[in-house]
């Protein structure tokens, strides 16, 4: 197999259309636009239904890369996975992480040691009463599977988070459905999401040999046992297909970067987060706390309200606060454990968590330079 | 010097207007009620102008106390030094603690170890006109060494956590200024809370030397170099005085409580937060992340947005949030790294930190159990 | 049939548990507590689930008339109907409405003329399994019967406005149920609030012979061309029971008062207020816009955002706001209209609107003092 | 003078980056782009600091009528001046208002009659120093005479509706002008808004001889008694100069539009509206409730939360409320009446109103189609 480099460029943003970061980057020469194949944002909005920064930040992005490479900006967004997540509750800082993949000089030198790879997979375009289905499941559980040998993994233990992009319904989508004789999951847009997100986080579990095939349509949103440790998936009104984004660490990759992850039992799990820090050997066994937080180049986390309205035995008010969502106080929470945990509010954490982890938890995983770059091939 | 002995109870809340779980402990004899010297509690509302649960348990406590202490409901809040603080964002979870204190049936027998105390003394009357003036400061400083006496403790170092309640001002009482020729500090009752909390704050590092004397009117609100780290003030309208608790440790007291506390220099101090947990032997040397979190009692920090709008070079977007208060997002991320790290959410997390630790930081003290009372050194 | 006086007194709150208004009525001799039936206030919470300020308000009225109606503060509400109604958005103005009613000391003389008249009946208490369902509607409709007659209202059409307070369901009753093996119409306490206003507003409905009879279970909340010109329901915990109040007019009633309604087809049915406005003769058929507001003595009014996302063609987006819920923007321009034309913010526009009203609309009822109580018409 | 022909049209936004209304104007043939002057939008944001749906629809404008004029992005804004007020509250609904001017072909043949005219003018560029100050009011109000002649109106009482886009103060500037020696007004960027736009609003007042001249520095944001009653104000970052946007009516202009005014001296005042209405003929003397609302075009207010924290003695939550800013109820209140009486949401009300309208009440313009089109020129 051919091996990749991947590079990771962790970006503030000053605002949702701040694309000046980015083209420094590029007009350095840093960063060559055309390698660009992800980039995952965090933006100012509320994460909400009304959060216009997530399709603003994106139509800044097509913009500010069109003339780079050289493609009208609508185009742009054909070739390069963006994934926006509204939200930066409390210290959560808006920023940017681009991926960049080109193929290596020459093959990975460093002993066999895996390193950060990334690949991306596209479903089949969906049926709108496909969606939130167990069809949707089976067909992203395939693209998860091309995903990985994109990436060029072949174990899912090497699999640490997997990003998904999926479809949702709209008034429209479910007439079609309907004048075909058939019926979607909900007439809903809004609740499409949910279901969009938990069918799609389910296909990795099933992917990834986390829990036990087939699932039926009926788990779907409603048996939480059910879940993946590495998912994390948001629904977007501008495709059919979902597209899927694997990260992990593959001997055929080559960089500075390795990738681990860890499960997050509750919002204020503080060992499941040691855990993925931990695994990219951040902590070590002897001073625990000292955590080596200039390796980390960024933590990708999912966070929800617990369910149950408590928390160990203690209630939280998220769920009955009519004037704040519960995503955006679970985002504020979480985001403040992590980034005091990695010294920097600069982190992905994400709202939403159907099937992402346990009810009230989600997965967490870390992406960190290797501990010593003298080793590390240019 | 007498012994006495100090109870802690931290009750969780099921409402604003819950009393349930105290009356419980009253009932079943581990609390006798005319003990009760303070209740500090977190209520659920958004801590702003327009936060009535905080009114709300106050007025529930002394009804619900009433017939205990065999006063009107009115008396009860000149017995008892109420603290609400609104805004139970995040993972926060609303409750109270109890503190209660009883002359020590003998002299403590832990060697000349030092246990939780507590003290509280009152300032005269202020005039409108010293709101937020080094008056205040100068009086308030005066109240602070008193409550110490009252705590017994002597010697600085062993203040842990000053709790102020102070007056606010109304329309009514900058008329009553003018009416005798004198300006107050502002004609704004909001406002009036800030300056009142920054004075009071500035009295707590007058009384326990942390910063020079005297402290000039034009640096209060003014010159944030100027900070106590052991204060935490809020401002209410039901009172003239100032109330002063003081929480520390005293060879005179005896129970099973310890205090100790920390300095969160900014939202995300995790090493800040672990100082104050090794204060009081809760982090082990070797294996700092093995926190012993089941001898806590109860955290009690402040934490305020960074009003760089930076935390660590990254941007916050607390304040420039018109949909949430800065305050509660500034709760949320800190009671989020609080509750992690301590494994529960009832922690007293409170907003606001006008000179209460330095800008975009704040104080953190910490309640817990002694280690094994029998072998505990002094 | 005995005659009987009706008294409505409007008073301003400065606070949710601002009762010195109430208080400086019955002290002036213009109130006599004892002869109080019913207080409907609007209060200044968010309207929400978190919504404090409505229990707050009824404790603190309990509290304030519990000396004098020489009963426990506990047995005030079981004597008086509360009915606290969350959320004075924009213009809208805390207050409340305090009617009384006695023994009229002679037979009306006014020539045979209808007076505001008001009715309270209850309920048998409701199995949780009921809530929601056709049994509630029918149990319901008849105690709606029951409070007509106890208004002396014999004509459906002299019912102008039917406030219904009706229990919800929580976690303990949806168990109670499932022991008995029956099961609830939903699981969660939010949405059984729905479902039990929804149910009790058809049930006016149906003792008003507004729509056909027997209403299923399966047209509660779904055929939402069954409506109530006159309903008003809200959800509460503390009862299991309903309590229903008429208001209308009648010719054993005597007074200053007369009450008219009309229909908001949608939130800016400007023809709709104005028929309500000339249902009690604010309006001349000359000078439609010169109304007569000193004759208002308050306005009852639900309001919501039209379910299809648009008022008369033009999107809103009420439903689609993540920072605001939909009744708080619904209150707010419903109020602004209403107080707008009626000269003054303290009127008593409450959100929520299942089967009250069409769609995006809802009934508006007034209470106006007679034009020249000698020479009113018959 | 020449005769100009002015085209209005309102068009309803499906979200902040919405241009397919404009375009499906431009490609039928309605609306000759390179007329297009002013472009007066609502938008679906919070109105308030972090509202970015202003800026994002301005830059989704500038990229959709780019090729339309065959200039980059970039330059549109400088040829077309657009003014995006951000806020739709309750019933309040997403829209554009396109203003185009062309020469008329022949001079007006309708009789002298006098019809809708718009001019632009530009100040110089300003130095930070002078925002907020007398010498903004200045240079301001000469722009407001020359956007007068270029609307081709000169009696002072034709002129109905000034918008003007102000400067803002930033870090950099505040730097800029401590450079040169000079302190600025305010070293908050988001007080400086209000200085902005209270300058600019006066330099309408002195422009139209309302207020006695010249404003002192202390004056502004102090001395509410001046104040203007066509001025809308808004600050932005994108520029140093004040824009100003003439609006009245001409008899050098045809087209099918008059323009009126009037002044809401409070969030209530229907009379103040009905004036505005009354002022171009939409209310009959007979019959002023029947308003003919298929005249109205578009109707241009500023609303704002009474000062006194009260609307005609009756108490608002408005100002007290940390959820929800002021500015967001009062649009809301101000945007239900002002829909209801005009049967439309598509209507331009804006928040913040320093020196525009009267403390708590503000200007309401009204453009309106000619009565009888069959005399109108084409």
């Amino acid at each position: 197999m051919d091996g990749r480099q991947i590079d990771v460029f962790r970006i503030p943003m000053r605002g949702p259309a701040d694309v000046s970061g980015l083209i420094a980057h590029i007009e350095s020469g840093e960063l060559d636009p055309r390698n660009i194949v992800a980039i995952l944002g965090k933006t100012e909005g509320n994460g909400g239904v009304n959060d216009f920064t997530r399709e603003y930040a994106t139509a800044a992005l097509c913009s500010g890369l069109s003339p780079f490479l050289d493609l009208p900006a609508a185009a742009v967004e054909e070739r390069i996975a963006f994934v926006m997540s509204g939200g930066t509750e409390g210290v959560l800082s808006p920023h940017m992480t681009v991926f960049a993949r080109r193929p290596a000089a020459h093959q990975p030198d460093h002993a066999g040691a895996k390193r950060l790879s990334i690949g991306i997979a596209m479903t089949r375009p969906f049926l709108p009463e496909e969606i939130g289905r167990a069809s949707q499941v089976e067909a992203t559980s395939a693209a998860v599977l091309a995903a990985m040998r994109d990436a060029a993994i072949t174990d899912h233990a090497d699999v640490h988070y997997v990003q998904i992009k999926c479809p949702l319904l709209t008034a429209e989508r479910v007439e079609a459905a309907l004048a075909r004789g058939n019926v979607t999951v909900t007439k809903s847009s809004y609740s499409s999401m949910a279901w969009s997100r938990g069918a799609s986080s389910l296909a990795v579990a099933v992917a990834l040999n986390e829990i036990p095939v087939p699932v039926a349509d009926d788990a779907i949103l409603r048996d939480w046992n059910l879940y993946s440790g590495v998912a994390s998936a948001s629904a977007g009104i501008e495709l059919m297909r979902g597209v899927v984004i694997v990260f992990g660490n593959s001997v055929h990759a080559t960089g500075r970067y390795v990738m681990g992850h860890g499960m997050m039992r509750d919002a204020i799990d503080l060992q499941g987060l040691l855990a993925a820090f931990s695994s990219v050997g951040l902590v070590s066994r002897d001073r625990p706390m000292e955590i080596a937080t200039d390796r980390i180049v960024n933590v990708f986390a999912k966070a929800e309200a617990s369910p149950t309205g408590q928390v160990r035995g203690f209630r939280h008010t998220m769920l009955d606060d009519t004037d704040i969502s519960s995503t955006r106080h679970a985002r504020a929470a979480v985001g403040g454990l992590i980034a005091g945990l990695s010294g920097c509010g600069a982190v992905y954490v994400s709202g939403g968590a159907e099937h992402q982890g346990p009810p009230g938890g989600g997965p967490v995983a870390v992406i960190a330079t290797v501990e010593d770059i003298a080793s590390t091939p240019p």
